[in-house]
């Protein structure tokens, strides 16, 4: 087992195509970094599926990212961060660097927002894991997280968009009275920043939107420069997988990652 | 190969659960028969995915329920009917009856609907496969058929029920105007039924919403007393099986079935 090297990938994976918000918010802070995303949308949303279901998927998207040689693997998916970041960690060992979504963003939690209440949104199965909460009590910063879950939000937004069709389902999930008074609301979820004005504009006064998309790719940097990782060779190559395609796939794309993607399949369960 | 035998169980599949109005109507219609039900849950929605994955989904399916001695396999899924009907009955060949939910409906309409405007709401694979209106043009009946996709009315069906956090969505796909003006409305998935009455109350002026559960199970019926395969024999036993198993497709079970249903985890893709 060798040391990786800064020229290695970085391997992205997520159930579908909203972890490319994580993709883009990477490629803007590193554009000298080789990219592998694999969007495993042969399962997509992930919302639904059963702990042991996501594990299982998440480990085999580890190992082909693995073959692909990749020197860290972000799972940029709540769903996956929440209950498989364990197991691909135990999986990968030693051999690349793995980080999720989760860990990052509750330390820019920490430095931020000590005393505050905090509202959480997103799938099924990231609210029932209860993971942001039980990390954020850890740290006895006086944070109090409120979290209710809006299973349906993503695949909404990757059939509509920014559109007026979400927003009576908008209305019902951020009506909740769980998470009424809350002084910032985090977007756990990599679909939901296409619609952060939408979410922003149901409350009437303001408070602050978190989008983690920004702040996960700050600490991927952050931690290819400690271990002297980063990449600052010639152009970057860049590979988008999906394991099943489609046009609407290939059409959403841009949505998420805001500029033409070229989406490949890869077939990874056949 | 023998000939099925009357006492075999009639197999019934879907992505998930919504198929269960289908099997729900098939028990009614049909009490001393024995069921074996699948839901793919850990594919579900079919909508989103390619043809070829579902092809392959639900050749493997039917495989399964050849090996749980099946006489009749139906299809109780718009989207595996449209695009993998062909291919599964040539797999199963004449080992067992395999049936979808497309001819029985088309028949119905044959019969009922000559040289009116039905309008149809399915999935995007249901609607852009266009074979409702390839078989309605067959038949030169004079039936006029418009079609929308409606895609995520299914996954917003499974989460909320019958509730108003999806009529934004249902607005949306209902004012479309390619569906303006009909004298029917066809629900081309076996999840709508249960909304039966929000979708009717969209529309003005009355029109018929048709509900293809009961069409579907008729024909079963007619079907298996054709080939002198009805079962008139005591108890009847069922079997409700799920490919990822989560307390939400339990408690979603019920909405769909209108009554107690034990779902088993069968790990199909394990």
């Amino acid at each position: 087992m060798t040391k990786p090297h800064s020229s290695q990938p970085i391997g992205i994976f997520d159930s579908g195509i909203g972890g490319l918000t994580v993709a883009q918010a990477i490629v803007k802070c590193l554009p000298k970094e080789n990219i592998i995303y694999f969007g495993d949308t042969a399962h997509l949303p992930y919302g639904d599926k059963s702990t042991a279901a996501i594990q299982a998927y998440s480990i085999k998207i580890a190992h082909m990212l693995m073959e692909q040689n990749c020197k860290l693997i972000m799972i940029a998916c709540n769903t996956a961060s929440a209950v498989a970041y364990e197991v691909v960690k135990e999986y990968i060992a030693s051999k690349a660097i793995v980080m999720d979504v989760i860990d990052p963003t509750v330390l820019h939690l920490h430095q931020n927002y000590a005393h505050k209440r905090i509202g959480l949104i997103g799938t099924k199965q990231t609210v029932s894991s209860n993971i942001y909460k039980k990390k954020i009590d850890n740290l006895n910063a006086g944070i109090h997280v409120v979290s209710h879950a809006t299973n349906l939000l993503a695949s909404a937004i990757e059939e509509f968009g920014d559109h007026k069709a979400i927003d009576g389902l908008l209305e019902v999930y951020l009506s909740h009275p769980i998470i009424k008074n809350i002084e910032a609301l985090l977007l756990a979820c990599t679909h939901y920043p296409v619609i952060k004005q939408k979410i922003a504009q149901h409350y009437p006064t303001s408070i602050e939107i978190i989008d983690q998309s920004e702040i996960v790719a700050n600490a991927v940097k952050t931690r290819l420069e400690t271990d002297n990782l980063l990449n600052n060779n010639g152009t970057s190559n860049k590979h988008f997988y999906v394991s099943d395609y489609t046009e609407s796939f290939a059409n959403g794309a841009k949505l998420f990652f805001n500029e033409d993607v070229k989406l490949e399949h890869y077939p990874l369960w056949d």
